[in-house]
């Protein structure tokens, strides 16, 4: 079969340490101090994966295409890659999918059902292979697992024609039957949207229905906490985004108002939109913290909703600072999420 | 009767700008932005207050001194105060105290008992006067209420002979009465003793009987936290303090282990003693974040534990950034909560 | 002015014992073991109140009637009035209002701005008037004030045409002029709502966008509850309720489904309408806990959704007993609520 | 090797329908509907297991008699077995054990390690064996797991000198070496211990240390729950049973005070106590509801504390009624959990 698959070199930088779950040469934690000039091909013959018998075997509908996809392909001009995370190439790409089942292992088991998977079955797929076993997985972090690996980062992906994985990662699409058109397409977007429903409903706590919410960025992870956000009955949305395109396509994501923050004051324009009473809920989505910070603060201090949530989604690309001050602080929660 | 007053100059400085809660000539937001030349004295013939009918007389029984007293006395280079917070002099000091009902409000109800206080109920005191009317008031905040008073720092306080407060906010000591020797001692510490109980209990959320805590600072906030925490259940409780004597402190307070942070790796003697687990709540009560956050975060990293909880507490005497980084962020839940 | 009024004769039956809170002859807790052969009477020249410093002066706009409004004036074969909770007559009736002020009080202070209320400004109100001093409402649960009185059963209501409350039970519809024609009509159904949000998303902790509700009945709470939960982002909103004209009013509100549970089997219905997921929060709405409940149970064993949370919603007419069994309960927490 | 074992008869009582996750002539969910005439027997020739990859082998040290394994070999006159729940016979009994790692599987991690298990570890178990796989396990409810096998119930227990369990189930007592002396005997008190930690501190939400709780029952959960809320920091720990021993043996284990109900009135003792607070938590753990929940209701009604939480733990030997009536369920949160 065709798969679109990405290799580079192990060349640790000097200063790397190989960490406790890395293996020489093959998996690291830390992509972007190990791997150096990335290729990305597309190979023809590639076998049809075998499945185990707690696996199904997907003939892959659709997959998008992720930041850290293109982050894996980058590299700086020391030819180290982009990408910092867990990484263990070569690896065939893609993360974001959706599939139909093709084929059953005999322990297979359908969530929807509690039976095992039938053929023809369209399901999404969890992009983190938890062990279900070690502590974190028991304690009800699977994505924290010690021996985790990440379909499409440091395991074969679903830019290819089939992909097998364990049954337990996937999850029925089939109630979008008849519902909509392409639910393949839906289904490819649910790893991405989970990223910021993830950030904004279960760090973040969620608002409760007739709550403002302020979202930084209009990113991929902003625009779906937009979205997320209106449907989980915010009052008032309103997204600070610079670039007009995205500024505009927030707009249709949900948001009720726009700030572009490089034209306009950020906290004046906040406190207008909301006549003072700023937001239960804001989201730092821009990947720049550092530099949004201040204004996120600014805005508690200033507008009268006090014990307001500040959600963190970090970037993958670099580690990043996360700043507040203290007087800012006792009026808010800050909880992070990983983008 | 006798009291200690402090005084000082309303000389904001240049930069100053007149907040939309403070009065021009009599109180400020920012202490130190504003009085000068600060002057503490002991008057012999302040008259002694009068009641209102919502209001108790108490005899002024035990007064703690607190850190913030002194910071209002303490001026920089330049005459300016140290203390930065919510100020009206002259004031006479004192907010951790407690007392003996000597004179009873018309409308003075005791919250133990549900009638009019008696004559010589013992009871502690409540330091901020909240109004109980505004937004935040109404919405369970009444330490963000936006016409705050603060007892000792904004009017009249307990470094005196009498005092007349709210009956609201008073809490009686009765209960105590039989069990120990100086109630009112006891009663004088729960205004600091609060502060840490907020901090890791009412914002931190408090711990799971059998979970380990690990404080940074063994000043008093860190202190209270090491014996609120134990009794709360906590498995380990390490305090991390260079001071020797506060060190030593610690262990009478709960601390079963200590770390001197200048002579021995943080990380490391948390992972050795909690066999690299680390700990499912972190307590930062330094007033120095930005230079204890990078081990808070590579403990959590490090260790097994996952969602920890990270509490900051600020100090008054400076605004003071507060740094995570993402590759922690993710572990962990980042709370404020104020000294 | 004119204003509705109720008395009735204070008769208490001889089971009856007066509560720690009831004042003989005026006041009780128990409305229907006291007040006799109720009268209702339009009175006109009632004079208009006059306002206290706290309080403001509202022209009554709009006033919907409440059950309990009924449930007052009618009584049993024995004289004794249905309703069975806080009253002291005679009264005004009427708590669901929305007016204009029209009288400000000197420190009647708008939560909408910290400042004095203006005329003209267009709110709704409270029907608790709680104390803020006793220890309930120190704790922050002003609804179980221990010196609780309500507007429009134990002090006078809106039933009239000027009403004086205080400013701290009055919430702005400023926000909502130019928004929707008839705010004060708006504002006349948010104690109602309240109600319902109370219950399902306060105490009931509420849903996270995309889970399924099923709510038991289809009067105002479970009417309000369908609006309130699709709002937050219920999937699906299943109503059960055998009064057809409801059924069909609670899909204009939001029901996906109705099931009418004298033909239907609620249960299987469910399992179907939700391909056997069932819900994240089963609503008691129908006043008739001791009939569903059986229901709901089997529902929650029967699908396959764990850690359901039931709210049971008691009305005001009669002490009604609230069962579940184990092999359920241990799937599902059970939330009491009053409407 | 030796070995307990149970066995019974297939015999389904007419009324009984084969469940869904039932197997017919093996395995119910409903034992006491099923298996009759129970024998006990000593097998002195059974096989010692054989590992799987994922699994170690224990040699038992300490296994506890719980009421379940009594209640498995009891039955009423017509035959049928006391215990109600899932069962497979012929079976191995003995749920509550600790023992040493003798054998080890391939892919035995040692959850403390986070590497595979070493000869010699010593280990408690838990008693649920989950799959992991299914969407009760997959949203973070291993116990309602769809595909459950309980170890002493519908597969071998530990009444036996070796047993071979699934490596995730194991929990290291490693860090009790040099504490304790016999580890193992504190081992095998995990199961039970843990009945009553997930009722009070995982189902219930703990306490806030600082408030007082209520006991009702003397019965191992009661008593569990007495010390492990007392470790949590309550103020005040009320134990309610009547049998003396039990009473007496509740002060032993942190228990301030005990009432005898059937001697003493049981509202007015603990509003003695607490000087008419009552308590934050309420736990039923006498298996009787019906018998006590009036008395919970009139305390919670009585007593000043509101937002209660009154935890009930049902009994595995029949379904039992949870009542509350409304006035009551207002000020409580009613949780559920399974002994």
């Amino acid at each position: 079969m065709k798969a679109v698959e990405i290799s580079a070199e192990w060349s640790p930088k000097p200063s790397f340490k190989l960490g406790s779950k890395d293996i020489d040469g093959k998996l690291t934690y830390l992509g972007s101090q190990v791997w150096k000039n990335p290729v990305v091909t597309v190979i023809d013959d590639k076998p049809i994966p075998k499945i185990k018998p707690n696996e199904v075997l997907l003939q892959v509908k659709r997959c998008g295409i992720c930041g850290s996809d293109v982050h894996m392909a980058q590299s700086y001009d020391d030819g180290y890659i982009y990408y910092p995370g867990l990484t263990a190439f070569p690896a065939t790409l893609g993360h974001e999918f959706a599939g139909e089942v093709v084929e059953v292992g005999s322990q297979a088991i359908n969530k929807r059902t509690g039976k095992l998977y039938e053929k023809g079955e369209p399901v999404t797929v969890e992009e983190m292979v938890w062990c279900g076993e070690c502590k974190p997985c028991c304690d009800g972090f699977p994505n924290h697992c010690e021996r985790l690996q990440e379909i499409g980062f440091s395991i074969d992906g679903a830019f290819a024609e089939y992909i097998a994985v364990p049954s337990k990662l996937c999850w029925s699409l089939k109630k979008l039957e008849g519902k909509y058109e392409d639910i393949y397409k839906i289904g490819s977007l649910v790893e991405p949207t989970s990223v910021a429903y993830n950030a904004v409903i279960e760090r973040g706590g969620g608002i409760r229905p007739g709550e403002n919410v302020v979202i930084l960025g209009a990113g991929p992870v902003g625009l779906a906490s937009a979205r997320i956000l209106k449907t989980a009955g915010a009052a008032l949305c309103i997204v600070s985004e610079p670039n007009e395109h995205r500024a505009k396509f927030a707009k249709t994501m949900g948001a009720d108002y726009t700030i572009n923050p490089q034209k306009e004051n950020f906290v004046e324009k906040v406190k207008e939109y909301t006549d003072n009473d700023g937001a239960a809920l804001y989201l730092e989505a821009t990947g720049l913290p550092q530099v949004v910070t201040e204004d996120i603060q600014n805005c508690i201090w200033e507008c009268k909703s006090v014990n307001s949530t500040v959600v963190i989604v970090a970037r993958a690309e670099q580690r990043m600072p996360v700043c507040g001050e203290y007087f800012q602080v006792r009026r808010a929660r800050i909880v992070g999420a990983q983008a």
